[in-house]
């Protein structure tokens, strides 16, 4: 395979429907969807264990639905397809986030992000997630931007919240709370 | 627990005093002191060996106070209350450095950031941490931003550094020289 | 050593050749080179085994190679020095790119960035890689830019994926294809 082009050498780069510069903020926002989708990797990679068997097939749906997010982003407004990322996908989430928030403990404060090596990794994927959302809402200033991928990406953060307290719950790693905080969770 | 309320579906949250949107310079530093802080969880979550048990109770205390400068940053300047961040906190960490610099190999250039898997862990988490400073001097542009959360991302990045150094040391991997470089440590 | 001068603390720091805000352009640019390259070090970190011989020494030269990059970009226009970053690099990383790809198994579609704990450490470089890369176009703005340093940042990326799907092979990890896409490659 023919990996390399060199067509993008010189700072620009297409996207389907034209040409712009790498650091267009339509780049900017699936690139760091891509950016984000290495993560879920590194996470899944971390969760062979048997008993994650449910996190681990989450992800890879995820991975999957973050190509879509990213390809709906990547077309210019003129160009645009029929968008892949629809509401079912976000209730997905949603379905998955009740299913695990019905097994953690009860939450008042805010928990420090980490605990065992795979709830790190879930809370890395989390505000990387969160990240990516930031540059989807730049990308909005340009023009049309599937407001599906926002909704999604919002709701995929606190599902990376839940999957890591229910990882630390299984590894039995404690979760460590805030101390100088209030309590926000209601 | 319901972790979801939707209310960020459509691109703007909560500060605190306020409603603005996800790629506020306000959220954006909060948001990249929060991934820090998960890649906090990282390093501490690959320290569990007992040699560790120093750093790891420091990477414990960081998580705590990287709270507390988000805390700073999440309020609008008309509802700020009183900071949470506080000088001696930045003067603990140069104790911690001065410590850890003292067991550490005097240093001329710069070196490969990596080793160890755990000094890996540590050198992302100066340069992320180095990426969040960047964050909150954005900030400044849009009112009073506590100046003492500055100096102290600018103390951790060098905490981080010597702690990845201890680390190596301690694990007998070696630190690798960037060798078309000048003396540049002094 | 003494690690910390103070001398940041107020959100400015050194270029060579001046003092620039840290949220600089510039400082913005060889400072993500400088996360890209511990996200190398954690990388290598995890190809310790025995089989991954020539991937270690490639990351090895790469994590030189970043320092000549952001030695390049490190320098205000007026003080620039002589170029550290050359076409041969670029060239070289070609040959490591046409070896690996000959092992490799032809592509069509996309793949999840993941599988083995390696691959899915060199698919966050790719992407690292990439932000790096939109972080030197931004830079370009402000005055010339050594363009070698593209190059071999855009070739870097193609490295990182064809490393990865290597790493994937040889641990037996499968590549899953993004199954709602197009065939992509050619
Ligand atoms: C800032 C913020 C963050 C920041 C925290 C910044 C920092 N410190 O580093 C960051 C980005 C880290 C964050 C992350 C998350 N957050 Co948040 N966050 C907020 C926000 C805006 C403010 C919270 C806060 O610190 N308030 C300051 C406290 C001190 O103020 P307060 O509650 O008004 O308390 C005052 C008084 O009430 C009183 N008080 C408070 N408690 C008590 C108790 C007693 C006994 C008394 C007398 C007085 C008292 O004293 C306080 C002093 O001013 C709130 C929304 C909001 N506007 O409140 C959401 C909020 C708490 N977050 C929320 C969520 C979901 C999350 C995340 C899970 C999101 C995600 N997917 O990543 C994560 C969890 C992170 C973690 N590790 O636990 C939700 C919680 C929803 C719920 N179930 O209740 C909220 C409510 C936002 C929302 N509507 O969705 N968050
Ligand atoms: C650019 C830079 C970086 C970049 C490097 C970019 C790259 N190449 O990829 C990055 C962001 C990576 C970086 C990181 C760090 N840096 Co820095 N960095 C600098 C800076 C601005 C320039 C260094 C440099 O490359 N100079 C270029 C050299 C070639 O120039 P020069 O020293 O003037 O050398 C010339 C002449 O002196 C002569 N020469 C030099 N040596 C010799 C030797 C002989 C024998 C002869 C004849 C001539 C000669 O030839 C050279 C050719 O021009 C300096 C500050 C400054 N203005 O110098 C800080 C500086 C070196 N960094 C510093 C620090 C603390 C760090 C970090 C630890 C910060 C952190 N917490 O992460 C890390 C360490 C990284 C690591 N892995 O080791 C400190 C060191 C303090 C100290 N104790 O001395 C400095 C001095 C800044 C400061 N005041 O705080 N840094
Ligand atoms: C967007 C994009 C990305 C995005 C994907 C966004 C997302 N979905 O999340 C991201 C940033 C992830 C990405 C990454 C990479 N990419 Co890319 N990417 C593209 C781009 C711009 C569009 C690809 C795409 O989705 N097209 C949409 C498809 C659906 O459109 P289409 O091919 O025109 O297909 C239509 C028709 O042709 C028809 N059709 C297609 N197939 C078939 C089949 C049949 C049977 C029929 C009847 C019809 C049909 O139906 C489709 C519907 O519209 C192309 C360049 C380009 N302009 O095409 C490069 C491109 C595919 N990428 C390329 C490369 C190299 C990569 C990376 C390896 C770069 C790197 N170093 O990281 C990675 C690989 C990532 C991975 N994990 O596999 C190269 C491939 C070079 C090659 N060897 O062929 C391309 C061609 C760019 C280039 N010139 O260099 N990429
Ligand atoms: C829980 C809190 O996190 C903040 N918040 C909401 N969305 C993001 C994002 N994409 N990135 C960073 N912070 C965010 C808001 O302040 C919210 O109230
Ligand atoms: C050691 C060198 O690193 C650069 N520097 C200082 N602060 C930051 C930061 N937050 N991010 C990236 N680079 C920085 C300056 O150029 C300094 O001299
Ligand atoms: C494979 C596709 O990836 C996109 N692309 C090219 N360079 C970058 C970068 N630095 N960051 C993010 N995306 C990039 C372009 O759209 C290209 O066609
Ligand atoms: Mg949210
Ligand atoms: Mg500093
Ligand atoms: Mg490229």
């Amino acid at each position: 395979m023919r990996i390399y082009t060199k067509t993008g050498d010189g700072g620009e780069t297409s996207v389907i429907g034209g040409r712009v510069r790498k650091d267009d903020a339509r780049v900017e926002a699936y690139g760091t969807i891509d950016e984000l989708n290495s993560f879920v990797g590194q996470a899944a990679a971390l969760l062979q264990d048997d008993r994650f068997k449910d996190l681990r097939e989450q992800l890879a749906v995820v991975g999957q639905e973050l190509f879509d997010c990213g390809s709906d982003l990547a077309y210019t407004p003129a160009a645009q397809q029929p968008y892949k990322t629809h509401a079912a996908m976000t209730e997905r989430l949603e379905v998955w986030i009740d299913r695990l928030e019905a097994g953690n403990p009860p939450l008042d404060r805010f928990i420090l992000p980490g605990g065992s090596p795979p709830a790190a990794a879930l809370h890395i994927c989390r505000t990387v997630c969160r990240r990516a959302e930031r540059r989807v809402v730049t990308l909005t200033d340009e023009g049309e931007v599937n407001p599906e991928v926002l909704r999604y990406l919002n709701r995929l953060s606190d599902y990376f919240f839940s999957a890591a307290r229910a990882a630390n719950l299984k590894l039995r790693a404690e979760d460590v709370e805030y101390v100088r905080g209030a309590r926000v969770f209601t």
